[in-house]
């Protein structure tokens, strides 16, 4: 591969294109601008590219972002890669084709690819905070607490049974330490909201009572699988299972969000009172983001993550009038923000790890094999939970609950970057978070078509 | 100021927030993330209060953002510094206030330091290519071509005027070497068509005879003025003056410009299938941000800006059946992303060398007050060229050429990017922008009210 591409850049630097300008050393700024807007050219090709493949497939559009990074990325085409993924300037084809469009210099190129790098991640961050803002802003906290005991009781069994399966299983069954077994654990609870919503909607079983009881306990995992990102995170950091830490960011993680949103409610009167008296452009965006970023800065500072307090922010002003307006406007910065974050947390996983033909690969699979398992029984479990009068389909539910999606690849992400994940597992994650949002929307589309055709056979019988 | 900030950052750290929780090293990635968010904050605080208090005042909000950037920025409270100003991790708030609150060490603060910086500036530059791209979808090509010979005249007497006025003034009176006067004289060119036509609109005065010469001239001049941009900024790259180097860049700045806009032509057809084909989210947006990247980027490759890109993709675009729904998504992102251009661009320039009472001062001061002069005579001169039979308000169209705004900033902050503007002079191209800026809102409701009362008050008489 290496030499692979040194070949390449010396036949194209060998021809340059415009031979009369050519300089040796051009200026940093350009060519780390050059750097950004050609990465994330590749950024959104492949993702663009990916959700297309799969929206025709009728797989949610979030796996061909994932898929795509993983072609562009270092297990792949090392169009895109990272320090953490173990690229280097040398092996990213993006940089060897600034050396050759812009007679970008190889010392300088060591430079460029380091700070290219970080501009991507921290983009990627950005988007995944935008992400999480706006999933917040979707969320309704009224609707939240309105969910009836079934919701409550299907998204704590189907966030309980998965992590404590896998945490467990993994120490027992496979002797991974305990912190990064509790983190690849809290990996497996938080159902995707989006990818489940989505499916329903296109089934049009939303406004159903299975898919009420769904989107309910769904709403619901996604704030516990946050509360538990934040908390397993800051163990990941620390590097101790200490009781008292555990309990300070338990206590600290469920007092951010109600103090946030108790606070919120106080202030959002204001918040609108402020953005109707502001004439100017970005009036409305501009406050929000604002507090968005205030929230995930405090929630940072309290050794929490960022995005909690983005998703916070968002359940805030969830509750204002504005909340449509806002809705309308953060959907354009999503487009373009949040690809980035998706393309990037696979475009630094190297799935080569997973490689069944080499034998030290052998022991990822068998965990990732596992952790499927584990992540598909744990949610089938919760939908069981539901004791109604009338028949429900309690498969259904479970079924419902099996797509894991950003919050999911929140930890792999977080996990490789903090370092917590060993390779393995954080690929076994990744392949969990893919498989699972891969089986969930032709699993659901079968299991929620058979009652209706049953009941309606049933009736003609 | 650095003894101060050390004291005040010492009695924060002995009184930690988290006692509990404060390790000496956070990992980088989460310090890095802090300081983003917390630079956001405060691009945003001083972009929406400046905005605010100018159009309070009746003033162009941009005017209170480059006010408001000059505030936070190194002229004044130090809180977003950047290397290029003569910043550095100890004389930053914000990287004082991330030691302080998230426990960054002293160590880990110069590396923050670094990226921060470079994240931020490459922020700015996205928002700048933002910028244009929606000047260019704002342009109608048609209009472009329509606009009669008037308009045409206007542009081009306005900017050969400034543009040689300045240029030599600086070289024969102030002794100023070719290359930075050429600079200088090339950032006095274009007319802020933001501006104009904001105060036009609010004039009420757009579709009458000399608001639509105006709006002509500055769209031409806008033109002109990226053309030139793009001419001089290689020439300070490659700091020679060839009369080759001249006219390759010319030329291919006019060829880039019209083989884009006329392929353009033929692919926009082709762009609208896509778009029409794609299902997932971003499908008009993403395509037009890759197209206009994948622009932006050969602008960069052939040795022009990444903005002529951004305005040539925005000018294309603007043609096909999606430009209004385009236009209306775009809107979101330059708003949160082009207000980080311009605090950025004036927290980057150090206006303490204009202190008049510090005598080597002196010299910048003169030089400002000269480039102020010839701003507005070379183009109310402009406005003099038009000899029409019916009666035209000819001093106005030249007051309304007066504003400078973005593609003047522009060259400021590739001016001290680049380093081939003295700190003197970048002072005075950003003193130049604001004071035509500040200037011509007023002078321009004064010119317009005027004839039209005396028109009213001649027929009363």
């Amino acid at each position: 591969m290496l030499a692979n591409s040194i070949t390449w850049v010396t036949s194209f630097t060998s021809s340059q294109i415009i031979p009369l300008l050519a300089t040796a050393t051009e200026s940093d700024s350009t060519a780390i601008m050059a750097g950004v807007l050609i990465s994330l050219i590749v950024i959104y090709l492949a993702s663009i590219i990916g959700a297309e493949i799969c929206a025709r497939l009728n797989m949610p559009p979030v796996l061909g972002q994932l898929l795509g990074g993983l072609v562009v990325g270092i297990s792949a085409f090392h169009l895109l890669v990272f320090p953490e993924g173990g690229g280097d300037s040398s092996n990213s084809l993006i940089i060897n084709f600034l050396i050759a469009t812009t007679g970008l210099s190889l010392d300088g190129a060591v430079t460029t690819f380091q700070i290219n790098s970080e501009v991507i991640s921290v983009l990627a961050e950005i988007g995944v905070v935008i992400l999480l803002f706006e999933i917040g802003l979707e969320s309704d906290l009224k609707e939240l607490l309105k969910v009836g005991p079934y919701s409550a009781i299907v998204a704590l069994v189907g966030v309980a049974a998965p992590f404590f399966g896998g945490t467990f299983g993994l120490i027992y069954l496979f002797g991974v330490p305990t912190i990064p077994a509790i983190f690849a654990g809290a990996a497996l609870t938080a159902t995707s909201i989006g990818i489940t919503a989505k499916v329903l909607a296109e089934l049009q079983y939303l406004n159903r009572k299975e898919g009420q009881i769904i989107i309910g306990a769904a709403v619901l995992d996604d704030v516990l699988g946050i509360i538990i990102l934040a908390v397993v995170a800051s163990l990941a950091k620390t590097g101790e299972v200490e009781l008292t830490n555990v309990l300070y960011l338990i206590v600290s993680a469920v007092a951010f969000l109600v103090g946030a949103v108790l606070l919120g409610r106080l202030f959002n009167p204001y918040f609108v009172k402020i953005v109707d008296e502001l004439r100017t452009r970005g009036q409305l965006l501009i406050p929000a983001l604002i507090f968005a970023f205030v929230l995930s800065y405090i929630a940072t500072a309290i050794h929490l993550e960022a995005i909690l307090g983005a998703f916070t922010a968002g359940l805030v002003l969830a509750e204002t009038q504005k909340c449509r307006a806002l809705k309308n406007q953060v959907v354009p910065i999503a487009d373009i923000l949040v690809p980035i974050f998706f393309v990037v947390v696979s475009a630094k996983t190297n799935i080569g790890v997973l490689n069944p033909f080499v034998p030290e690969n052998r022991e990822g699979l068998i965990i990732a094999a596992f952790l499927i398992l584990v992540a598909i029984v744990g949610k089938v479990i919760s939908g069981f939970t539901v004791f109604d009068r009338e028949e429900t389909n309690r498969l259904a539910i479970g079924v419902g609950m099996i797509p894991r999606g950003e919050v999911g690849l929140v930890f792999a992400g977080i996990g490789s970057t903090t370092g917590v994940l060993s390779g393995s597992l954080d690929a076994a994650i990744i392949v969990m978070v893919i498989l699972t949002t891969f089986l969930a929307p032709p699993l659901l589309s079968f299991v929620f078509q058979k009652p209706a055709q049953v009941s309606v056979e049933t009736k003609k019988g």
